[in-house]
């Protein structure tokens, strides 16, 4: 079996399933409880969260206060509803305002959606797509969400230098990052305060489904009375922005699938790099009358990523021949597998990942993991253009 | 070392860890993904969610269409909340009516705390006790909240009779019923349809953690164009109810946890029967001058939980000499730890479990789990009685 779908969800690593099995027959308290099993068990959770935070350089004042607090939360789709939820309660876009709201119709549904559903009805944003972001009207901006690897295409986008650029025309910008497909593969540095949120998730990046962060700024906490508002009210974990009993089970394997991407950060780099460029190079050759059509550059994007368009065969089609050699890529992101391509939230989506409207149903997502061999890519170049030549002729 | 926190959270039952473990390993892909992986995934979901519908007899009708439907969430806290949530965002509990709401200021937190921040501040709701129920207002009651077992002082309540007799004074009361303590170890029977929703936990029975259920009636789905609002909004996993990558394999171990519960569910009960009577005899016998006190007979309870008031020695001191002989009991709920004793709140929850002012700094509640054993208890009855007596000189 060749699994090309990792940027859905990649197999857990091996050292974060031994931890979580360990953890799963040992740490069966409730971190909350009193007694002293609760507390070790919630002590060994703090020191999970410091580590965190300082990976992203979360305390670089050196003040011995960190500059930004984190929750764990069940998952990423939780933690960027958390944000959008809270700026919405918190009255920091506000009705009738005419604020700026700059993010992208090709963001994950979990910004998308709750944008919509959230925002969308109650408030006269102008809603703009990042990709046509301008300093005009700077001090109308409120809100910038950034993706730092477009789960869709793949683009990358260097949030450090994004945000100090839109906060050095209006520093009153809330910025909230997805780093949800980033997270592991690619540095992520908080050090000078420009981004006020970000979102990871741990089953991207080989953790186990059920949790995921939330980094948030704690200078924001000062300039509002609240700067989170719970979306579950209860026993006040999380410093009372997230109740319910803490899975730390979890959040331990979480950490030790971090630790392992992390020492190997460079490596699984230059490997899928090297992995996607054979790929895109293999698929372009000899190919006069139907190029394959890539719609951002390995430059622009991370390699774990690469979405192609295979001119007139339907990618579902091309998906259900690679299947029957037992290969897996996708034809869309898992998250908007649900939504039908007819959607007009789908047209938009495509307009913000540069695809014309006639290749809409040609597009197909490959996605790269740790695990990812040259052979499988191999076998899956070979199949692919096989399957595709033979399409053609019917197609 | 002994144990007797079980409803905080229990040991993971065997079977369901190796369930866990196998999931993890085999069950990466995400199983909203259009491909055989995920397609296949997708379908053991549904199967489990199917088999936790039919285990609640939920489409008794026998018209082959279920009259309730589940989702599954990451805690029952987010169940609790979720309903909550969604009468208020559905316009259920509507502003100024003066309508009747019922529950117990010694619900879980997670229905306490969401009715005071969720409706709260919004509605002159008239929020009374269940425990002083009557049909006068009949009309006007709205909305009645029910545990199955209260998760402090174990207090059962069968649902099946409670709700009938509800119904049958207001048809149009909406009844949830919190199970979270109960399920796995009481049969819960949706059958006459009278229960609203229902939600359950996974780690306080035997599973892991960061799973849980909301049962919900469709009949419900009828009468508001929207039964649920959801939490979480993106992918539109669960019907579009709680967008998020599924959790498959803390699901499957959930479903195994279960299955294990159910099948013992008799000798479970007569077991822990046993050992609470137990423990209530050993504890009460030669007490002339400081009579253990309980503020609920074990006909009326859960024998999972035993609360017990130690007079004149503060709880948390018998907690802690009990710790140095590696026996863990609670002295609130571990979802209450993080409250302060002193607050209104814990005031109302004390008064709703009938005891009295003076006691409230010394009720502990030891707790049994499918692993406790009879010797584990007559270890803990010898230490209780030695610490107890020894304390009792000092204090």
């Amino acid at each position: 079996m060749i699994y090309l779908d990792h940027a859905a969800s990649t197999p857990i690593i091996y050292s974060a399933l031994k931890v979580y099995n360990k953890s799963l027959v040992e740490d069966y308290a409730n971190s909350s409880s009193k007694h002293l099993l609760g507390a070790n068990l919630n002590k060994r959770v703090e020191e999970v969260r410091k580590y965190f935070l300082s990976e992203v350089h979360a305390n670089a004042n050196g003040n011995g206060n960190a500059n930004y607090s984190l929750i764990f939360t069940s998952s990423a789709t939780e933690s960027n509803n958390m944000i959008i939820n809270s700026l919405d309660k918190n009255g920091f876009i506000k009705e009738g305002e005419g604020n700026i709201v700059y993010y992208s119709k090709a963001d994950h549904p979990s910004i998308t959606a709750a944008i919509t559903n959230i925002f969308g009805k109650k408030c006269d944003c102008d809603f703009r797509d990042i990709s046509s972001f301008v300093d005009e009207d700077a001090d109308k901006i409120k809100l910038v969400i950034l993706s730092q690897v477009n789960n869709h295409s793949g683009k990358f986008t260097d949030v450090c230098d994004a945000t100090r650029k839109i906060k050095k025309i209006n520093p009153n910008v809330f910025i909230h990052v997805d780093a949800a497909q980033g997270f592991g593969k690619f540095k992520l540095d908080l050090s000078d305060g420009n981004i006020d949120s970000v979102t990871t998730s741990s089953h991207k990046m080989g953790g186990p489904k059920g949790v995921a962060l939330l980094y948030y700024q704690k200078k924001f906490q000062k300039k509002t009375s609240l700067p989170l508002w719970p979306l579950l009210w209860g026993g006040e974990q999380e410093s009372g922005y997230r109740s319910s009993s803490v899975n730390a089970p979890a959040i331990f394997s979480f950490q030790e699938a971090y630790k392992w991407a992390k020492q190997n950060m460079q490596t699984n780099y230059d490997n899928i790099y090297k992995i996607n460029l054979a790929v895109r190079k293999s698929l372009s050759e000899n190919r006069i009358k139907f190029p394959l059509q890539f719609p951002f550059a390995l430059s622009e994007c991370s390699p774990y990523i690469l979405t192609m368009i295979a001119p007139n065969v339907p990618a579902d089609i091309l998906q259900r021949h690679l299947e029957e050699k037992n290969i897996f890529v996708s034809t869309t992101s898992a998250c908007s597998s649900k939504k039908k391509s007819s959607d007009e939230s789908q047209k938009l989506l495509y307009n913000s990942l540069n695809i014309p409207l006639a290749f809409h149903k040609n597009v197909l997502r490959v996605s790269f993991g740790f695990t990812t061999t040259e052979s499988e890519v191999d076998q899956f170049i070979n199949d692919f253009n096989q399957i595709y030549n033979d399409l053609l002729k019917i197609f």
